[in-house]
């Protein structure tokens, strides 16, 4: 079955991210994008967001394995939401599945981006 | 504290639901917004959101009791991202606790519409 453009994207945003590949990751935010770093702490801009990812990484000291096992996309016209169970691995830390929640828009050209990541889903609810 | 206005939607909207007020409530959704109705069956425009929420009505033998006990709102330029607590109630049937997610987009005017209503949160995932 042909993959959404937005599942390839989180697919392509995962492998930079356990790449640490910053320009690949970035590109793939909108420029106002909100990223939950974790509860309460957001980031917001491809700036913030670019230095929140290298701080995780090296919170994580370069072990961090991020993949999606379930996805769920609601499209309807330039807007997508996406719920995704998602497995973040490193070494010498429990491994966590989380529900996570994306927000997704489509540019004039037709271009999806992400406009809000929060990989913590409800549990933002209960921080 | 004041009320986020997507606060105020959402409260409108379940007064709206409980009080079988469609009108009311159909004019809370973008033209083009999606309702999960159950997981694997969506409404897509004001139309069959206003048909579903008929069924429901009757379904529930006119007793249903929707509300929120918790809510988060992640906003961005003009789109938001909730995550809800959402009771909800009916006569002979199991109180039911959901995890919502809802999608809402500001016009050109600046005011928030509904475009992806899932009051089943990542069950969807599972169903």
């Amino acid at each position: 079955m042909k993959q959404h453009p937005i599942e390839l994207l989180i697919n392509k945003a995962d492998t930079a991210i356990n790449q640490e590949d910053f320009n690949t990751l970035t590109d793939i935010y909108a420029d106002d994008a909100v990223l939950v770093i974790q509860p309460g702490m957001n980031a917001v801009g491809k700036e913030q967001i670019r230095k929140a990812f290298e701080g995780i990484a090296s919170h994580f000291e370069h072990t961090l394995d991020v993949r999606q096992t379930g996805m769920k996309i609601l499209e309807t016209g330039d807007t997508a939401l996406v719920l995704a169970k998602t497995l973040v691995s490193a070494k010498g830390h429990p491994l966590q599945e989380r529900k996570a929640t994306y927000v997704f828009r489509k540019d004039a050209n037709g271009v999806w981006f992400c406009v809000i990541d929060n990989s913590y889903g409800h549990d933002l609810l209960d921080a």
